[in-house]
């Protein structure tokens, strides 16, 4: 009877035990599945075909009930390709192998407050989100981090601005000039222009700018669009110079040295492929700049993002813990990138060579400190140029049904295009598989059309 | 033997699924210890003294390291109480209350593309975010939702500005004139000329206003800072009314009818209390200009952060579920809210007249459709008034290290302030007693200092 009793005390226990292993793992797979379904909905939002367009909308033929697979159809395969965008979705894959390890839980009644840290001179910098930003800037070796502030932003791109802000002169009668060696970033001029701003004035290509007075040099190395190291152009006085640096990462070019200058912008977006976060960071030397980009962010939005950054937080604690693990098993984030770069851009370099109507820059090897190897940079975009006779290389892309960027918005001619090479595998396939299809032969086929 | 390995099977089985449990129970407590530690860092930092100020920044004593406990030591008693800002931290307790109901997860790998509705209008609006809103606006009444376009913003702030970019001509050689009735918010002015637009151009007092030509009238209805319910007060053609709503909610005032204008705007921050979150939201009757309001906020921030959208739709859908509960132990943040403001008002007339050295604004009741009640506005602010002899409020309360706003940031005079009555129930309570013992009999002896 006592080991009846015994025995079905032990089975019971078990039973119980099983349970309540059952309810755990229910509620964290009602948990993944509850996110896994969001997700699925996300994708497949995300892969209607047409994306909104830089100052135009496409009319999107699917409405939001339509149903679409993340295995394409054969008839999918006509679907227009949108890589207009730097959106960098192909880091998704990475955070779904990484699992929960970069899960973020907030309770309702975290981050409440405008502050997050009040004694320091950037009020609204979360002090974790700034910790991993230092300790990423540490282990990667790209930019020196001592004696500088930082400012966080939603974006770089609310940064730009708050630079331009912060380096213009309220008391002056002349705007400054902003320059930026062509081709440039598309945005620089269109968010440079959009107000009309009496504090700044943006003068175009940096190489061809002679004006007097003061002016902002914007140097992006590695450059978008074309992926080529920069150093600043104008080598004269009543210059400031500012260095974005979103693609200053081991995944996309040799790290040579820490960069070191007087203010520099970074973002998480191409860092770790967050776009949908809106978090950039900004490493600023003089305590009065700073002082004045944060200012800008307090009038402009009061603030970034809490649960953003303290999202970008945990994300880049990630990235940092699988680069200074010591397991062969666990890939880095930049070592998955990488490798992802390398295969596209040599899948990309043949379809170019198969086509012939094409041609691409050509770069040169690095050692990179942060990775001992010795590479060619593996650029964010590819600076595609449209061999002749095709004039205008977007819109006989977009008759291909591939949608990128033309050279005018960059300040140079239509003949380039800026393609995204960081969209998810099977866009990214079918846009090499098309261009490779893309021959002399049928080219006068195409335009006839 | 074979009862033995039964026996053996199921203690083994027994100690590997206690060993699971333990795992899960582990997990969830490091997750939960995490959480109340980062929680219990940020309430640390935000109870020490200074705040940053509006274009200043107070030096901060207390270093990270230094210790302050919720409860206030005596010395603490003599804290500057800073109620400049209209930080919502009230509404921490509620929220605290409310356990795990509006507890976010977001996994690394969701939510990483720009875009989040691509179909919309406005391509990076979370489409759970804009039910939410369109069902509390429902539920609460206090505003017509029917064809309208829901635009997300970093904050109302950031609408506010996109507003201006979208009704501002691109092609006019005049900037349109911005105005609002005195006593206004303080950031529209700031932020309007901070960039010296040549788009749009602050010109103050809408009631002094005889500018020709095109004109936008901002209408804050409760109005920020003084509390009374607005129209507009430019009767003439060529202007654009738009009407800030960020306060026309059940605890600060009776609805009496859903608002029906062409462009409104909403906050999360005033609404739920979550500033931190950075959202807002404008509802837009015109598609041209919903458009306009989009395109700025693509140059701005290329959208607004994804994480901050869904737990603010999870925050919403906290506060819809707890109005449409039948259960009268639920109770509603409005009813919270309300409550807690109904209290405040009360001591703060009673220490105001115990004082004698003060006046507040009267308000006359109103039926509220929502609740069904009548009672007097209970505004977010306090538009105090100083009596005279006392020339400069807000000098004479910082010497009582009561830190406010002074009038001239609102466009009248140095006798008026604006003080806080959102802040946490410690500071609050505080404030009221400090005030409260302020006589005249002491005035000189101030004054004198």
């Amino acid at each position: 009877m006592a080991r009846f009793w015994n025995v079905f005390t032990l089975r019971n226990l078990l039973v119980l035990s099983l349970a309540i292993n059952v309810s755990f793992m229910l509620r964290l797979v009602y948990v993944t599945v509850d996110i896994k379904r969001e997700h699925m909905m996300a994708v497949d939002r995300s892969q209607r075909e047409a994306l909104p367009m830089q100052g135009a909308y496409l009319s999107v033929s699917s409405a939001t009930s339509s149903p679409s697979s993340a295995t394409f159809p054969d008839g999918d395969r006509d679907r227009a390709i949108n890589l207009d965008h730097g959106d960098p979705t192909m880091y998704e894959r990475f955070w779904q192998q990484e699992g929960d390890k970069a899960t973020i839980v907030i309770p309702g009644w975290q981050s409440m407050s405008y502050f997050s840290d009040i004694g320091n001179l950037c009020w609204f910098l979360e002090p974790e989100f700034a910790r991993q930003v230092l300790r990423l800037h540490k282990i990667v070796g790209n930019a020196v981090t001592e004696n500088r502030h930082i400012v966080v932003g939603t974006g770089s791109t609310q940064l730009f601005q708050a630079v331009l802000y912060a380096l213009a002169s309220q008391d002056s009668e002349e705007p400054v000039s902003v320059v930026s060696a062509a081709p440039y970033y598309s945005s620089y001029q269109a968010i440079t222009e959009c107000l009309k701003s009496g504090l700044y004035k943006w003068e175009g290509d940096a190489r061809s700018f002679a004006k007097e007075g003061r002016f902002i040099e914007l140097v992006t190395s590695p450059n978008n669009p074309d992926g080529f190291l920069r150093d600043s152009v104008l080598n004269r006085s009543g210059g400031v110079l500012v260095h974005d640096f979103a693609y200053y990462w081991p995944q996309y070019t040799p790290i040579t040295s820490p960069a070191d200058y007087d203010i520099m912008l970074f973002t998480v977006s191409k860092t770790t492929g967050h776009a949908g976060m809106r978090i950039g960071w900004a490493l600023v030397k003089d305590r009065e700049i700073a002082k004045r980009i944060v200012k800008y962010i307090e009038l402009n939005s009061i603030g970034v993002s809490k649960d953003s950054q303290l999202r970008a937080a945990k994300v880049l604690k990630v990235v940092c813990d699988s680069c200074e693990s010591s397991s062969n098993t666990t890939e880095s984030l930049f070592e998955f990138a990488y490798q992802l770069m390398v295969e596209r851009w040599q899948n990309l370099r043949v379809a170019v060579k198969h086509s012939g109507m094409f041609s691409l820059p050509e770069f040169s090897p690095g050692f990179c400190k942060f990775t001992g190897r010795i590479f060619e940079p593996l650029p964010a975009f590819a600076w595609l140029k449209c061999e002749e006779p095709i004039e205008d290389c977007e819109s006989f892309l977009r008759s291909n049904k591939i949608l990128t960027r033309g050279g005018r918005h960059f300040g140079v001619g239509p003949q380039y295009v800026r393609i995204s090479l960081l969209d998810r595998d099977d866009n990214f396939d079918l846009f090499v598989e098309r261009l490779s299809s893309i021959r002399k032969d049928n080219l006068y086929q195409h335009m006839g059309e």
